[in-house]
């Protein structure tokens, strides 16, 4: 059997935009859904996290992945996003979106109870081998089960359905390791980042592309971050790089996920509704503070205009201290959180 | 509006057996729901973690509620896990199971993604506002975002409806802290632990009652601790904690979640059926050698008869070890899972 | 050989006074002694993490010690902190404490490090098979390596010199699966609990004593309820235990420890000095405020007068908020810190 | 004033050789030093976390720089770990290597206690302030208190003698923030990033260099990926960062650290003696293995011969596994210690 080409490129997991009753805006949908082919993106990646997934019903899911399937009409691949609540209501969701022309289901590892590896292994294993369509395994240890290398390596030498997988730990070494042990036995297989702030490093040590929330906002930097660095023009990649963190940054620390990725779509032209998650009134007034801050790292860039009140001198001339208001906040929301990254 | 009475007592989190096709076994569930009530447990908790409302679908969820409720007809209190996937489908939950004569829901905090407080109070409130039935949050922070002490405060003062919360942290001054923040207002709100391991400390310091596991398979055990504890009969009930503490943890550490409790219950003669989640080859040669220690440990007890290759002798006799290779698997499996509760 | 009795009762881990060059204030730390005894503790701990052991030179815990030991003159027994470097330097300082008539020495798992429980093991049998002295292991895994069950029961098996615990993880079930582990070998090994907000119910399950931070503050609180516990008055051990749990949260959350127990030191009237660890001109502000609130706890228990501003009204009567502030500051300094403890 | 230049390019962590005595080993460090610097490495960095700073007392620490200052006689500059107990002993110390000839020093954020960032910022900007030599931050979360971004800023706004951080988290954006924060005001400020996993990436991003503890084994490897990096030859900069990966995991995670250098290291021909933190009988063996292993990487990459059992064939013809079982070691040591890098 002729194994197809790796998957490779930027997968942009879209927000699903919301009507005034909170329903699915389907002509919305379809309109950001073209909006995102327009500027570039490689693939769509429905029912990711940035997606929301787990604040939708079954049935919507299904309904987002036949409206996104629909509407790109094989423009670019798709990656349905297809976790449902157990083994045999996934290879359902696997069977419905093959029907409906998806290029591979990206899956979940489970998420509330911490699985062991061995169940880790167990539960693809048998979706792996009752899937018509292929597999991209789905690594997000701060919020699922973490998949280790050696159930990786396991998964891969096992499982020809298993295509590739993406990893949203940050972690440099562990995707290095990750390729160290899969390529040799699967050079097929696409190792694919999840985590905007290192796409460039990730894809310089061998990544073949990314899942990244911020393409569904700038789609246009991160297509040319990843042009760039494949182009081995460096200087300009890191800088852009440098670029795509600050957004990164302030759109994921700024607010709960994925509010500020929503608010900054919203600046964007999406008409994103509200979402899902309920906001306490202190949050609803953080949010519009966060909308300015976005609007102008956008307007840095050349997306659209200052907001009304102006924003403040750019970094590199006057003042020093944007970028540490931002990672102020950042390093507050982190710890908050409890999600320290630069801790053990 | 006089106040209902504080929940008290043990609330079994029941697991629901499977039949050959993996779907409800629903006259088993009916049988089970009997022997509990038979045994002393104060209420049933159908849907809890335990009972693994993850992994069963929307719809299955009503249905396990249903049979319960049906089949408690009024003999105990049930307290229905009522989480889905948004507030809106959540609180169509509350609506239906009050219809159905469940006592009260129990909603734990949004998993997935990790929330910040404001977030977690929003989502509370809303769903609080329009319940029509009381309300028992639920705090399992290794599993869900974390319900801090301040967001049970105000949840507490702004929410009649929030009439407990059962907290499974394991936390004893967490615990204190909660109900001295929240009880000077709010006399007849209720304080469960979800702890096992410290059932009679946490009834010491002033919880009324527990949703604990190993009642669903040794509820002689669990209500027998309650009672003596609440008795002020110390010694023994020492003594029992110790005991509970042993089962507690061979059935917690020695296998993923919750399949210890599922092969302890098929030894006491419910007919649990195989769990959702697969398992993997060795896990399976696992789970049989869990099983025989756990025989050992219900033999100890007079449950049953020692499995058919005898047991290790008695460790307060001839071998203090016995207590150590369960401790070490402990540890071992603890760490294996990074959650290794003695670190910071 | 006959064993000695269990090290029982409330051993006080005390702070160093420093004089206005920053040098052991001596005549200040024998008069500190004294009041500490003249208050009813147990036994005196020189040389703890309250006492602050990493910030002194080696030769400066020597003069500690045999201040604190003369002083002592054996009225109370003196578990004397003994790491130092290495295994060499330790043993060294086991000799000089036995000399001086310490009790036993405390000796705290390998930091900065994290070691395996192997490296744990070879690490405390080397030492207690070298010591002249009876050796108390000390585990703080949120400072240090830690020391699980199995490693502690290995160690009491093998080691006659190892005769006690102080475990400082606040973790009810960990202390009781150690208490399991060890005491049916060792029926004379001591077990020591380091949180002070859980005295009361270690107590309960089996505790000798503690080693606890308050005890050095309000000596008369600590003893007390030590007194209530072991007399099963249960109803005003609680009710100690909830007002104690509220001074050791504002001690130590309050501030970078132990900044938070020095300013209610020098309350009490001991002439602390200033601490060798710098504040930033922030945090000395915040200690000011902290100082005002540690007065108004202090004075609410009969120790000494309001502050000139006054206090806020007490909670029971018009306010319940005042708990929920030092609550709030408490959750707020732990997630500061990343020492979340509700979370797994 | 005139700037020095950037610290730049690969500062050596070395270890210190023991004697049977285990007392410091004279000739043998030198004849090391000597080693080093023929070897390539840019500098050297005594009393580092591979050098075991903490296992030495002062007297000692003092000792091992004024060697290390003496025997490379200006050839290189040398980066002296200057951390002790306090402020007034750590200054002493800067004010010492400073007259020995040192470049700078290096002082790891305080450990044991884990410190707020305001503590952490008033502790370095104590000793900057009253330090005749340049400093060095030393940032490495798993081990002591992280420091954040902010507080690199404000060091490195309001102290020139600050002029650089080492940085262990290892952590890609993280050192980007740091760079972003720092560099429009400090451009001469250096970033050298700790962990040889991601060297390669971390110079690609802006480090301008590591202090790497492969540098002291294989100092052949480090300083040609760090020259191939520089020069942007990246295919071939990639093949020896995945290379010097399998040697790092295999030295850092197959035994307590830093045993698998110290092992690795005696391979070379340095004498490096018994460490001081004893190992248990298993360890022992364990280490035996670990010996051969490193054996069989190293003749892979001709540095010696294999090891007369022979090696296991090379993954890249015969036999995927080796890496795996690398990495199962890596996984399995990582989760052992609660360490697991990927996870949140």
């Amino acid at each position: 059997m002729k194994q197809p080409e790796r998957l490779r490129g930027i997968f942009t997991p879209n927000l699903v935009p919301l009507d005034a009753d909170g329903d699915i805006n389907e002509s919305e949908l379809r309109r950001y859904t073209d909006w995102l082919i327009d500027r570039g993106v490689h693939g769509l990646y429905p029912n990711g996290s940035t997606g929301e997934f787990t604040r939708f019903t079954q049935q919507e899911r299904q309904r987002i992945i036949a409206i996104v399937t629909d509407q790109t009409a094989g423009r670019v691949p798709v990656l349905a996003g297809a976790a449902e609540a157990n083994t045999r209501e996934t290879i359902k969701a696997c069977e419905r979106y093959h029907e409906m022309g998806a290029r591979a289901v990206a899956i979940v590892s489970p998420f509330y109870f911490k699985l062991s590896p061995a169940a880790v292994y167990a539960y693809f294993k048998e979706i792996a081998d009752n899937s018509p369509i292929d597999v991209t395994l789905y690594n997000i240890p701060m919020f699922a089960s973490p998949i280790d290398v050696p159930t990786v390596q396991r998964l891969a030498d096992e499982c020809p359905r298993v295509v590739a997988i993406k990893d949203s730990s940050g972690d440099l070494p562990h995707m290095m390791r990750m390729i160290a042990a899969v390529r040799p036995n699967r050079p097929e297989f696409s190792f694919l980042t999840g985590w905007d702030a290192a796409l460039m490093p990730m894809l310089l040590i061998g990544c073949d592309g990314g899942t990244n929330a911020t393409s569904g906002i700038v789609p246009e930097i991160t297509r040319k971050l990843y042009d760039l660095t494949i182009e081995h023009r460096l200087d300009e990649a890191r800088e852009l790089q440098y670029k795509l963190l600050r957004l990164f940054d302030a759109m994921l620390f700024s607010a709960d996920f994925p509010e500020g990725f929503r608010a900054a779509l919203r600046l964007r032209g999406i008409e994103t509704g509200v979402g899902r998650q309920p906001l306490s009134p202190d949050q609803q007034v953080d949010l519009h503070v966060v909308s300015d801050t976005l609007q102008c790292l956008l307007a840095e860039e050349g997306f659209m205009d200052e907001p009304l009140g102006g924003c403040p001198p750019k970094r590199d001339d006057d003042d020093p201290r944007q970028v540490d208001v931002i990672v102020r906040t950042v390093v507050a929301e982190l710890k908050r959180r409890g999600l320290t990254m630069d801790e053990g």
